[in-house]
């Protein structure tokens, strides 16, 4: 924190001085003035009228904060962010994109600048030193995401429950009993206190068993080459799986691709559901994957809103959960009735 | 711009008065003093000494421009973003991102907030509104992209003379003589002045002439399912293609998923080189797609440093052209001697 006294020294002048021309109570000559004013700039030190400047300022900028560098920025982050940026712009402000970590040293940094009026927090961590931060600094801040803890945060946010609900009766009703949760990886520190990971799995794992069908889950980075080795795995150690659900997007598309390539006919041998993919994603599969369709273009949207419902003083925007729906593609059938996978052959032409 | 007289006005004193406190050329009351600062703060007026504060303001902050509106920010503009701002955090910069459009009038707006020491400018046009708007506001940047009038302007991009050289030749060294541009479509007003595509297009004509190859481009917009219907036209107007060059990312999916569900052997029938890919890109296709490898981390990085040195007043980085390296996948081989593609069939399972 540079100082009054810091000023003076710098100026070649006394703190008296400094303080008459800081405070108007006495006139300084133009020299003296500017040598000051020179001084204050090559220390950084904000005089009252320029710290409330800066302080009041609205800048009509908002942040989207995203661990870019830690999460991968896929089809399903670029949604969020193009709704939320399109969504800012309608309102007249301008939505841009902090990749800052997780651990929130970054987030300090930036936010200590006063350069934006607000923070849209992108992965949520069920525990998000992030919090703190934008608490302690008074900045403005909605989640795309939940805390455990949410006493009057401004949170949008998935409805994991509903959504792995729909998933798991959609396949039950068509008579899947056998099915496979190919989840995240949790053991990842980047990921290991990750809201959606840990919903979704705590998800499954009861609506499964009130469905009193098997539960089995396979932990996942979210790569095509460790969803193809995901692929593997499952038909290794559960070779009567008669449907793949598969949280996250590009895993998704390494077990479709993994199980085309083990010989298994899709969906007729094996179904495939993604969970939380954006149709884009879903479309680089072949055949086409059938998915829950992540809210993404909702989400940035109503994130943005509560964000700038906040700036503007009007009314919060109450919590949302919102459900992904199902999108259908070509990777889901009817389970083979009392007969088990063929020997896993190689197609011709793989 | 708001005036001295608006300040009177909003304030209810007139201007001589706001002259007086602003210019300190005579005492005014502390009330007075109050009522001006905070209708100054209201109406966004900066006296000279915020002014010049906010002017020498060093944020350490830089932001990376990209229409992410217009443009997909797909794995490559995820690979150049990432890089960039994994080289502004070791030079102890942040690196934030600015989806605003081509048009610069977003930009405008925003580096007039003077919240970043500089910008890097993606996805650059041929002829460039941003350009204009940052040198009139004198915003140093550096561009990751050319346009046609460079004289003095920081730059790095791709090589592409050397990339389609090494692509065409690569081809040809196989035997491929039917060679197809599948390019970026130039018709689509996002696009139309669009650096990558008219230099890959103006390099895939020259260097093929020079091949004495034949010369044919389809437009193709960077979908999935514009690549898969290029990939039925294809086939249809111009049967006898041995090779296929796409230059975009999804529109590359999409070929080559198209050629496969059009029954065509990817590579035994027809072979498939994508320009400028990212290795996670070629991931997804089945076979993985042998590609040119966007040089995006290089460039991210590059561009980042250009910027840098500006402002922190070191050498200038001098131009850099990087080209694109085979990356093998497995979507390439020699082309078939003296025999026509069988009829399209549709394998069995698709």
């Amino acid at each position: 924190m540079v100082t009054m006294r810091d000023v003076a020294r710098q100026a070649g002048v006394s703190i008296a001085t400094v303080s008459f021309l800081l405070n108007d109570t006495k006139p300084v000559t133009a020299a003296t003035r500017a040598r000051i004013e020179q001084a204050m700039t090559e220390l950084g030190y904000r005089r009252n009228v320029v710290a409330r400047a800066l302080a009041s300022r609205r800048t009509h900028i908002i942040a989207m904060a995203y661990p870019a560098l830690d999460h991968r920025f896929g089809f399903s982050a670029a949604e969020f962010f193009t709704s939320a940026a399109d969504a800012a712009r309608k309102q007249d402000y301008h939505l841009v994109l902090w990749p800052v970590g997780n651990d929130g040293m970054e987030l300090r940094e930036l936010v200590g600048q006063g350069l934006v009026d607000g923070v849209v927090l992108m992965e949520v961590q069920l525990e998000d030193p992030r919090i703190g931060i934008l608490q302690k600094t008074e900045t403005p801040f909605a989640m795309i995401g939940r805390t455990t803890e949410l006493a009057g945060l401004s949170h949008v946010d998935i409805d994991f429950d509903t959504t792995v609900e729909s998933a798991i009766g959609h396949l039950h009703g068509l008579g899947h009993r056998k099915l496979v949760l190919v989840s995240g990886d949790l053991t990842d520190p980047r990921f290991h206190n990750y809201g959606p990971y840990v919903r979704t799995e705590a998800a499954y794992r009861r609506i499964a068993a009130e469905y009193g069908v098997q539960v089995v889950v396979l932990e996942c980075a979210d790569t095509t080459r460790a969803g193809q080795e995901a692929a593997a795995r499952l038909m290794r150690e559960h070779p009567d799986t008669t449907a793949v659900l598969v949280l996250n997007e590009y895993a998704g598309l390494g077990v479709a691709s993994g199980l085309n390539r083990l010989g298994y006919d899709v969906p007729a041998e094996i179904s495939i559901l993604a969970l939380l993919m954006a149709p884009e994603t879903a479309a680089l599969s072949d055949p086409e994957l059938t998915i829950m369709r992540t809210p993404g273009p909702e989400l940035g949207q109503l994130g943005t809103e509560a964000l700038i419902r906040q700036l503007e003083g009007a009314d919060p925007l109450p919590p949302q959960l919102v459900a992904a729906d199902l999108l259908p593609g070509a990777t889901i059938a009817p389970p083979r009735r009392g007969k088990t996978h063929p020997k896993a052959r190689v197609k011709s032409g793989r």
